[in-house]
């Protein structure tokens, strides 16, 4: 199988180099052949190409099974008023490949549950599955500028179509089958017009498809409350962009460790997209000493989700669950103890 | 001076009954006159008039000083394929009144900190005013459906002008001199275009106006996660109508206790609108049992911003600062301990 790499700006490409250690470990244990071609993408092909997805990038891609990514951006390509940015990459990259649902898991590990800022007794046993629709809604949406009598009047249009609503739905409710039974799908339907449609398409979906799990619906405000005061009660979440992109993120402070949560975004076919949920941390960017283990958890997902292979995703985060439990911290999770390197976090996984 | 009570659903009679005692000690004390007329508004005023804010509530509010609103909704009117809703009726008055800015301090009771399900480390010290923009963007912008290839299509758009811009930045920045001196603008200037307008005009305001505060551009995302890890960083944040429901939603969970937070909704000139941030909670209604307080600190509210009775308005603050350090708590905030009803809150306020 070709896993394509893209190790993107900053901190990318050294823990997508741990990443890809790993990957050449479960090929060697396992007796799999994988291809693991390398491609620019995001500030880094800007600068090369004038493109933060060069065509090329993009052939590769879709000439894979699955595509790992390490982080893009930095403040070097941070200008608002430039002609083309790194997001511009990532949000080609997700409309081209069909990427329409982004899976966030947000899983506390109970040795770093200390470093969260939720109270222990709040935060624990908290398990949620995220499903983000990703190429749709406002960030997708026509938009605009125009003259009016109150000066320039800007627009960005949010759409969703049926079909859009109806496949993440389903995705996420067959998830739901999966893991506890309970999906929780949130909008804002007391004022949106397209929040309505997305809760009419949701019930029908679930009413005609899903009758045997539990369903609810959750205004988006009343959401980024329950996130903090009672984490634990849900199971999994679906929502669209932009409400899923604020709440993702406000659920991935949760576990009070970012650098050990992946993403992964998948099509209805083709390849399937992973990466790390931080950022490309332009700060500690060459030091040897940024945190691996999101990006190699985001390879276990690649394994199941992209290639099939159960058990090898399970031994990566199996492996990574022993390494926490012994006590291993890179620094951002050593809460000023002890700190191993990149490599050496490596190392111990492999 | 006339202050219309809109006293709506659920909890909301009982609640505002309070904040009006305390009105009225208010005028005793310090000998002004307070016409106070109730108005119907939200579901009651669907039932008996077919109208969640009839004209004659609006002609009331419209010549007056100032409007305190309890809380509108519940179960009865929740169906979202009705013709009409109570948050029609809010949404109106907001528009009718010209109330574009929306002011929450999210300030914690230090007595009331063990009920924050952030730790105490995280959020001792935390004293935001955030500024939301009220009438403009998603929730009032064009929305429809349509047939397209993928089923239905829904869109609502989000749009910003200059000058709705520029005011609420305004206003923000104006009380960001007078407090800490610093503002934070939240916007998703990545991807919207209307975000990017956005961060022009409120740049051009900052530099133009108001050099000398301390100013910063955050990305909503990254707001939803710096809310909960390091709130006690911000001191006044400006944002757009759906940002700031989220995220002042989102902040109200922080200090452990919604039976507390007011929140005051501002125009250019004509009435300011006062309330409790919370719900009517018809769980509760009518038990008797209801938190007063946030309504009565929205009173206090009107009376510094709309009857600019400084005096009076850090007075009855002081009140409900004592009662609570005196330790009287309502069934909201006993947990589990000894509580009291709402009127002998009231009466311990007064
Ligand atoms: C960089 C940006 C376009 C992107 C998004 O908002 O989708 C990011 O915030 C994310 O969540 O992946
Ligand atoms: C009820 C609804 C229209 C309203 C809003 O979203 O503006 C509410 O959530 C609020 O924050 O006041």
């Amino acid at each position: 199988a070709r896993i394509t790499l893209l190790p993107g700006d900053g901190i990318g490409p050294e823990i997508v180099a741990q990443a890809k250690r790993v990957i050449d470990t479960v090929a060697d244990k396992y007796g799999h052949q994988f291809e693991t071609p390398s491609c620019p993408m995001g500030g880094n092909a800007i600068d090369d190409f004038g493109d933060p997805l060069p065509p090329q990038t993009l052939e590769t891609c879709q000439a894979s099974q699955a595509i790992l990514l390490g982080a893009v951006g930095g403040p070097k390509w941070d200008d608002p008023t430039a002609k083309t940015r790194p997001e511009a990459g990532l949000l080609k990259i997700r409309k081209e490949l069909g990427l329409f649902a982004n899976l966030r898991p947000i899983k506390p590990y109970s040795e770093l549950l200390d470093a969260s800022p939720l109270k222990r007794e709040i935060i624990e046993g908290t398990d949620i599955l995220f499903f983000r629709e990703l190429t749709g809604g406002i960030y997708f949406g026509e938009s605009g500028r125009m003259e009016s009598p109150d000066g320039e009047k800007a627009y960005s249009m949010m759409t969703y179509t049926t079909s859009e609503i109806a496949r993440i739905v389903r995705l996420a409710a067959e998830s739901a089958r999966n893991r506890r039974g309970k999906l929780t799908s949130v909008d804002k339907a007391n004022v949106l017009e397209v929040s309505r449609l997305w809760r009419q398409v949701a019930a029908d979906v679930i009413k005609n498809e899903f009758p045997d799990i539990e369903y609810e619906v959750v205004l988006v405000d009343a959401m980024a409350m329950h996130l903090i005061s009672r984490p634990s009660d849900f199971d999994v979440v679906v929502t669209g962009n932009m409400f899923g992109d604020i709440l993702t993120d406000e659920g991935s402070m949760l576990p009070g460790s970012l650098g050990l949560l992946p993403s992964a975004s998948l099509g209805s076919d083709g390849p399937g997209l992973y990466e790390p949920i931080h950022g490309s941390a332009p700060d500690i960017a060459g030091k040897g000493i940024a945190n691996p283990l999101a990006t190699i958890l985001a390879t276990a997902m690649l394994l199941r989700h992209s290639l099939n292979l159960e058990t090898e995703a399970a031994a990566v985060e199996e492996a990574v669950a022993r390494v926490v439990a012994a006590g291993h911290r890179t620094a951002d999770i050593a809460a000023g103890g002890k700190s191993i390197s990149t490599s050496e976090m490596g190392d111990l996984v492999i």
